[in-house]
């Protein structure tokens, strides 16, 4: 991988997502669109509950570590919804009403009005830019290097589809990969002798059961395409002579 | 939730997850699996690359702050698989081969022998004691209280089954849910009085969209299922006279 990559790290606030209640599906969604649209490489992800202080610490940590931050949960009207809160008291900044949130939430609750409980969605840490949601309104936001946006899947990529063009990476990350008919072990010298080779590339083997026989998927990844291709050969070429059936793909 | 809980922590070790090609299935696992047959909860969880620097920074900064920390990844023979010598490097210790997991991969392998990437497999850190891989065969291991296991879901569920009974823990959280008919706005004051009331049950709510319209599931967490059902029933009633529309039972 290149020195130069432009990093992220997620983190998934959520008791729903620690106690297996709810499997996360915004990671691979995540790290999938900022590679492609934007040409960020996720590096870290971490799930955290919804307590004020673990939040504060792994947004600070975090915020310092890697050049963008994603949140994602914890920013609905209830009582556990503590993270708008929890990231002002990171950066140390009042929660307060954002009056261009509150305009938004007022359209969307028409006549009825705005409750107390529902204005909470309208408070963001002092000095906040809003981040759209077209699917219910209540909007996320940034702070510095730091995205807070919504759990709710379809909400989390509809405001990360508002957000690519200010999300600015390098180059997108783009793999080849070659499955193996033969446990991955009968392949390592040569896949490590290639690693040391192709400093450029970095070649990963994920061992796969299917139909009671053990396999391995090769994947390669890497921003140099013409490199990919060539050690892709290397790899299928060295997979024929060991008899590793091999092919093109990743059908592990 | 109780002081007393017992904790978990799990790290996710491997550049696929990060990169959105693997989709973790061991989080959702592990989290039912410790609270329910351990009473251990599972309370941070990372994702983190292939990169020794940042195995031993995690592993060492969890395992001083969680009862347990569960490792998943990395422990196979490919050059990608550095799991058990950074573990070794976080405590300290070499990493060295374990003569009980060579014996192990010897039996599994036969005539054929073991090669010299298989023979990664079989090193551990210094001191560690082996976990049993009934799939496999090539074990995970612990040291202190670090538990290192197997990525592929099959193998690492195996592997904690051989494991139950050394992780001893307290009484498992049990949940009782209240699906709603109504945005989660709604009823959040309501939620919002009761959490203050009841401080020995941890109230969660998750807003869904099922056919077009707003809903939520009202989560109730604690270990005492007398209080369960009480809070659970106060919440009905409350949804009732809200015209939530309420059932029991997380149908979200």
């Amino acid at each position: 991988m290149s020195e130069k990559s432009v990093t992220a790290c997620l983190i998934i606030i959520g008791n729903e997502i620690l106690s297996g209640r709810t499997k996360d599906k915004n990671l691979a969604y995540l790290a999938t669109f900022l590679n492609e649209e934007c040409g960020v490489q996720l590096r870290e992800t971490r799930v955290i509950p919804d307590i004020e202080k673990t939040i504060i610490d792994s947004v600070n940590e975090c915020r310092e570590k890697f050049d963008y931050v994603f949140t994602t949960g914890g920013i609905g009207p209830t009582h556990d919804d503590i993270t708008a809160g929890s990231i002002a008291k990171a950066f140390g900044v009042t929660w307060e009403l954002h009056p261009e949130a509150h305009e938004l939430l007022k359209e969307y609750y028409g006549p009825r009005g705005v409750n107390s409980e529902q204005a909470r969605m309208a408070h963001t840490p002092k000095g906040a830019e809003l981040v759209a949601n077209p699917i219910s309104k209540a909007p996320g936001f940034r702070m510095e290097n730091v995205y807070v946006l919504a759990g709710i899947p379809v909400v989390m990529q509809a405001m990360l589809e508002s957000l690519k063009h200010q999300i600015v990476g390098g180059k997108p990350v783009r793999t080849r990969a070659v499955t193996l008919n033969m446990p991955e072990s009968h392949i390592a010298g040569a896949l490590r002798d290639l690693q040391d080779l192709y400093e450029g590339i970095d070649i990963g083997s994920y061992p796969f059961y299917n139909k009671g026989r053990g396999g391995a998927a090769v994947v390669l990844r890497s921003t140099d395409e013409a490199l990919l291709d060539k050690v892709a050969q290397e790899v299928f070429e060295t997979a024929i002579e060991l008899g590793g059936e091999p092919e093109f793909g990743d059908t592990s």
